[in-house]
């Protein structure tokens, strides 16, 4: 299996062509996403602005639908939940349709969508995304959020994981050079993840917001067994496509 | 000092005002540059495209110029020199212009042209480079070439080798994500750099062409102290600058 990772979500749609997609923004747009799959939400509509998402929650009709996302990793004012995972409790979440609006992972979302199938991939669910991609058999594409349109450490990290999980598969795997360093660099830093993030960008911006229960959260490596899938503008279990 | 690090040209005006820019094609094109420097060229002027370098020789007048480049990693027909760091010689280059067109490293140097001050970085000057980037003082943006528009483990090794530099002088650093990675892979990588650069792209397409001396040359960490500076179109030794 190919492999190719593009750290910033930069690649065109011939990179994309017959190929399995996985986009990450571990901290934390994705991570919310695998969160809020895994405890029973109906589906989960990705959009690029915070107007686009209130007309959208309006045309959905308010009932059964729930305003989530953030701006600067803060909650926006009015919206139903944060960019916090700990916010998608099957209590809030279960059988709603969540509108979501988040600085990097939306976009990034958007920049995959022309691939043959897209998954939405993070530590917590890395071995999951990691068999169904086996099963898929295509080859491969990762997207990383990125940060304010940079390299972050936390996304390269959870693609890391996933091509470690492919190897310990026994997959047979052709990486180009970004996912061949971001496996060796998940190698490094699996028994510690915290240890490896501390100091970078992304994750010490959290941590200042007072987010430490989100980056605990967020960083326990295949917690979840949630696959969502992206197709036809809505996230949704796999289960239920199939 | 602030150190941000590209691992493609993909940085605007913005990112480069106020600072020192380092560029680095580290296989081959900026090791033939630091050579051509270090064996006492007149000036390189690069360019784009392989007819501008043609027009460009024919301008300057053919006496006293090479024309150098390479395209797809080949010598390019009628060319003086190809983009073979060995064959910048003292007995070639000395006293010449050299008109040279790179698949990536041209475009790159042209990316950062509006950086306060340009430098051409590769293994081969690392430490120089480090050291005339802590006399300037100023924040510093390291901006990789990469491999038809991919990230290029070879060039943010050497950036890493730069950085390392500035570490073991004793600078005070404060990095971006990128710039984090790759002093750690390069601190990883630093025994045994043929090693780490063993299944890259790049090198192993260089590899496949014969060009092992060349890979030989250009790993060679700090074989060289020329500080070739781009400026007014040209690149030249950095005590003609002065």
């Amino acid at each position: 299996m190919r492999v190719d990772l593009y750290p910033l979500p930069t690649l065109g749609r011939k990179d994309l062509m017959g190929k399995t997609a996985v986009v990450i923004d571990a901290l934390r747009a994705t991570s919310s996403m695998v969160t809020a799959v895994q405890n029973g939400c109906r589906e989960i509509v990705p959009v690029s602005e915070v107007t686009e998402a209130i007309e959208m929650a309006a045309r959905l009709g308010r009932k059964g639908v729930l305003l989530c996302g953030e701006r600067g990793g803060l909650p926006i004012s009015g919206f139903d939940l944060s960019n916090s995972p700990l916010e998608y409790t099957p209590e809030r979440v279960a059988g709603m349709t969540l509108v979501m609006t988040t600085t990097n992972g939306t976009q990034a979302v958007a920049a995959v969508r022309e691939g043959k199938r897209v998954l939405i991939g993070s530590f917590l669910n890395a071995s999951a995304v990691a068999k169904k991609a086996m099963a898929f058999g295509d080859d491969l594409v990762i997207v990383c959020a990125g940060t304010q349109g940079r390299y972050s450490s936390d996304d390269v990290l959870a693609a890391g994981a996933i091509l470690a999980a492919l190897t310990k598969e026994g997959v047979e795997l052709s990486l180009d050079d970004m996912a061949n360093t971001a496996r060796k660099l998940y190698e490094d830093a699996a028994s510690d993840l915290h240890g490896a993030l501390s100091g970078t960008t992304h994750y010490e911006k959290l941590r200042a917001l007072g987010m430490g229960a989100d980056l605990d959260f967020c960083l326990r490596l295949d917690a979840m067994d949630s696959l969502p899938v992206y197709a036809g503008g809505v996230i949704r279990a796999d289960a239920l496509l199939a």
